[in-house]
C-alpha cells in the first residue's frame, strides 16, 4: 500500500504514494490538523482548493465532544465533517497525558477525568482502537505513552516497554476486529518511542516492525528536546523501518525541520503551528514568520508573501493587520489559509524536487532562506 | 439613477434598479453589514457567491480603526477590503450616540471619547461627509441624530430640527466638494427622523426632499418601538418621497418585517441579525429561527433548512451544533453564510414576485409561515 516512486541520491528523501480506503496520498505530505472535526477556521472546500490530501483528527477531543455515539450515528467522521478524503486519527493518548485531569496510569491504560466537564473516563489500547474504528479514519494510530523530555534511561525504558505491551494488545485487537472504512481496511501505524536513547529507539523500532503494522511513526519528538536530538532520533530510527511502509514524524515542525526530516527519510508530517500561529497574526514566508501585529505593517499594502493562494490574493498586510487588531474572523481565516498553503506547497515542492533529482538544492535553499524566529517555536 | 421597473398592484411594493459608481443594485435588496471593513466571518468571494450586490460599512468604526489615513492610503475602502461591488456607509452618528463615551452634543456636532482607547474626537456633518468621501463609498449617509424611543413631541421636534440643520450643512458640503468614487459621483441619502409623530415625519420628509438628495432613508426605526409604529412611520413617509429615488429602512429587521416594509414601498434594508445571531448558533428558516445549541439537534443529521446555499450543503445540524458547542469558527462561518443567504434570497424572491405580479401571495406566505421567536428580537 506504500509505493516508493523515487529516492534522492543525496539523502534518504523519498517520493512515495500511500493508498488508503478514502484515496491516495502523495508523499512527502503535510497533514493539516483538524482537532475537533474541523481544521480551525477552514472550510472543507478551502482544504480541497489548497490540495490538502489528508487531514488529522484528534481521537480524545472527538470522543469527549460530540462523542463516538453521535459520530457513529452520522456514519463516521468523514460523513460527520463532510470530508471525503483520507483522515488520520491519533490514539488520544497524547491529549489524555497533556489535557486530562486526575490521571492514573496503570498497566491496562489510563484512568482520568476529561478536561471539559470532568467526567471520569478510561483509555487503553483496545478502547483507543475501538474509538478510531468507530470514527472510521483511514489511518489509526496505536495507543502509546509519549515519554516526556528530559527523561533518564531507566524510566524511558520502562515507558517504552509499556508502549510495546500496548502495541501488542492493539495488534491483537486489530487482528480480531479487522476494522473497515470507506470499503477498505483501516491502516494502523505503530509509534516508535524511546526518548533520546539510541538503544531504546532501535529496540522500539525492531519490536514494532516485528508486529507488522501498516506504517510507522516516530513519537516523542518536539517535546522540548534540542533540534540535534530530533534529527538524531530520525537517523537512528528510519534505517530500521521497512522501505515499503510510510513513516510519519508526529507533531512537527518548522519549515526547515520538515525539510531536514524529509532528507532523513520521513514521509508524513502534521503540525498545529500554521493554524495556531494564525490566531496571533503570524504568517509564514520563505524568509521566516511575519507578525502582523507589528506596527510596521500598518501601511504595508503588499500581499503577505510573493506566492499566495488565490483565496488570500488581493488582501494586503495592512488590511490583514487591521482584521487581526479588531479580532475579525476573516483575519484568522486569511492567515490560516496562507499558512496551510505555505506548508502544503513546501511538501509539494519537496515532492517535485525529489522527482526531478534536485532535492539537495531545494533543501539547501529552504534552510538558508528561512530565519527561525522565537514566535515560531514558542507557540 | 433609480429606475422603477415594476410596481405591485396590491401594495406599494416596487421593483427597481439603482445605479452607483461601483455597479448596479437590483431592488428590493438586503445589504450585509460589514462593520469593520469585513462582513463578520465572511470572505468577499463568499459574498459574491451569495449574490450580495452591496454591503454596508460603519464610518465610526473605520474612522477609529484603522483610521481614514490608512484607508485613504490604500486607495479607499473598496481596495482596502478587496470588495469591488457597491458599498454604502452610514454617517457614524448612530455609533457615536450608542458606543462613544463622554458625549457632548452641540449645534456644530458631537464631541466624544472613542470606545477603543478613549481618544477625544469630534463628529459633525462636514466631518461625516469628509470621512465618507475618503472611504469612497458609493452611497454616503447624512449625519443625523437618531431620536431615542419613547420620546415626547417637543424633544423629538427639537432633535429633528437639529438633524435638518445638519442636513443643510451636508448639502452645502456635498455641493462644494462634489465627492467622486470609482469614476463617478458619490450618492448621498438624507435620513427622515421625527420619532413616532406623523407631523414630524412628514415635515422631515418634505424638508429633505426639498434639499434634493440622491435617495432617502427612514431612520429611528427598530429602537424599541412597537411593530405597528414601525409600519405606520413607513406609511406616513413613503408617499412623500420621490417615486424615482431609492428608499432605505435603516437597521431592519425580521423577515416578515422586511416583506411588510417592501409592501409599503421600501427598497433597501440592512440588518446585523443574520451575522450576529450566527454567533450564538441561531439559524433562519422559513418557519422561524432554530437555536442549534438546543439538545434536540444533537443527532439531527438533516441540513439547516430545505434550501441551502452550496457553501452550507453537506453539513448537518448535528455537526454545526458540535462546532458551535466547541466554539469552532467554522460553525459561525456556516451559520453566517446560511443566514445571509436566507436574507438575500428573501430579497431576491421579493424581486421576482413583484416582477411576476404575485407579490401579494408571496407576502402572505412569508408572514404566515414565519414564527417570530424571542431570540430574533432580543439580540
Ligand atoms: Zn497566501
Ligand atoms: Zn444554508
Amino acid at each position: 500500500m506504500f509505493e516508493l516512486l523515487a529516492t534522492d541520491p543525496s539523502s534518504s528523501a523519498r517520493r512515495g504514494r500511500l493508498t488508503t480506503p478514502h484515496g491516495v496520498i502523495e508523499t512527502p505530505i503535510f497533514m493539516p490538523v483538524g482537532t475537533q472535526a474541523t481544521v480551525k477556521a477552514v472550510h472543507p472546500d478551502e482544504l480541497r482548493s489548497l490540495n490538502a490530501q489528508i487531514i488529522l483528527g484528534n481521537t480524545y477531543h472527538l470522543w469527549v465532544r460530540p462523542g463516538t455515539e453521535i459520530i457513529g450515528a452520522a456514519g463516521g467522521l468523514h460523513k460527520f465533517m463532510n470530508w471525503d478524503r483520507p483522515i488520520l486519527t491519533d490514539s488520544g493518548g497524547y491529549q489524555v497525558f497533556s489535557l486530562a485531569k486526575l490521571r492514573k496510569l496503570k498497566e491496562e491504560g489510563c484512568y482520568f477525568n476529561n478536561h471539559v466537564d470532568g467526567t471520569p473516563m478510561f483509555l487503553g489500547p483496545e478502547t483507543a482502537m475501538e474509538i478510531q474504528a468507530t470514527l472510521g479514519s483511514d489511518i489509526a494510530m496505536l495507543f502509546d505513552e509519549c515519554t516526556p523530555w528530559p527523561c533518564e534511561h531507566a524510566p524511558a525504558k520502562e515507558s517504552l516497554e509499556l508502549t510495546l505491551r500496548w502495541a501488542r494488545r492493539c495488534r491483537d485487537w486489530i487482528d480480531k476486529h479487522q476494522p473497515q472504512t470507506g470499503g477498505g481496511a483501516q491502516l494502523h501505524f505503530g509509534i516508535v518511542q524511546g526518548s533520546t536513547y539510541e538503544d531504546l529507539r532501535q529496540h522500539s523500532a525492531r519490536e514494532l516492525v516485528a508486529m507488522d503494522f501498516s506504517g510507522y511513526a516516530i513519537g516523542g519528538l518536539s517535546v522540548g528536546e534540542p533540534e540535534e536530538d530530533m534529527m538524531r532520533i530520525a537517523e537512528w530510527t528510519c534505517p530500521l523501518l521497512p522501505e515499503h511502509k510510510a513513516r510519519y514524524a508526529m507533531g512537527l515542525g518548522t519549515p526547515p525541520q520538515m525539510v531536514e526530516l524529509i532528507a532523513r527519510g520521513i514521509d508524513m508530517f502534521d503540525c498545529v503551528l500554521p493554524t495556531r500561529l494564525a490566531r496571533n497574526g503570524t504568517a509564514y514566508t520563505h524568509e521566516g514568520t511575519l507578525n502582523l501585529r507589528n506596527n510596521k505593517f500598518a501601511k504595508d499594502f503588499r500581499p503577505l508573501a510573493e506566492d499566495t493562494h488565490p483565496l488570500c490574493q488581493g488582501f494586503s498586510r495592512a488590511y490583514i493587520r487591521h482584521l487581526i487588531n479588531t479580532q475579525e474572523v476573516l483575519g484568522l481565516r486569511l492567515i490560516s489559509l496562507h499558512n496551510l498553503h505555505f506548508y502544503l506547497s513546501l511538501a509539494s515542492r519537496a515532492r517535485s524536487a525529489i522527482e526531478q533529482g534536485c532535492f539537495a538544492d531545494f533543501r539547501a535553499e529552504v534552510v538558508a532562506r528561512y530565519q527561525t524566529r522565537p514566535e515560531t517555536l514558542d507557540s
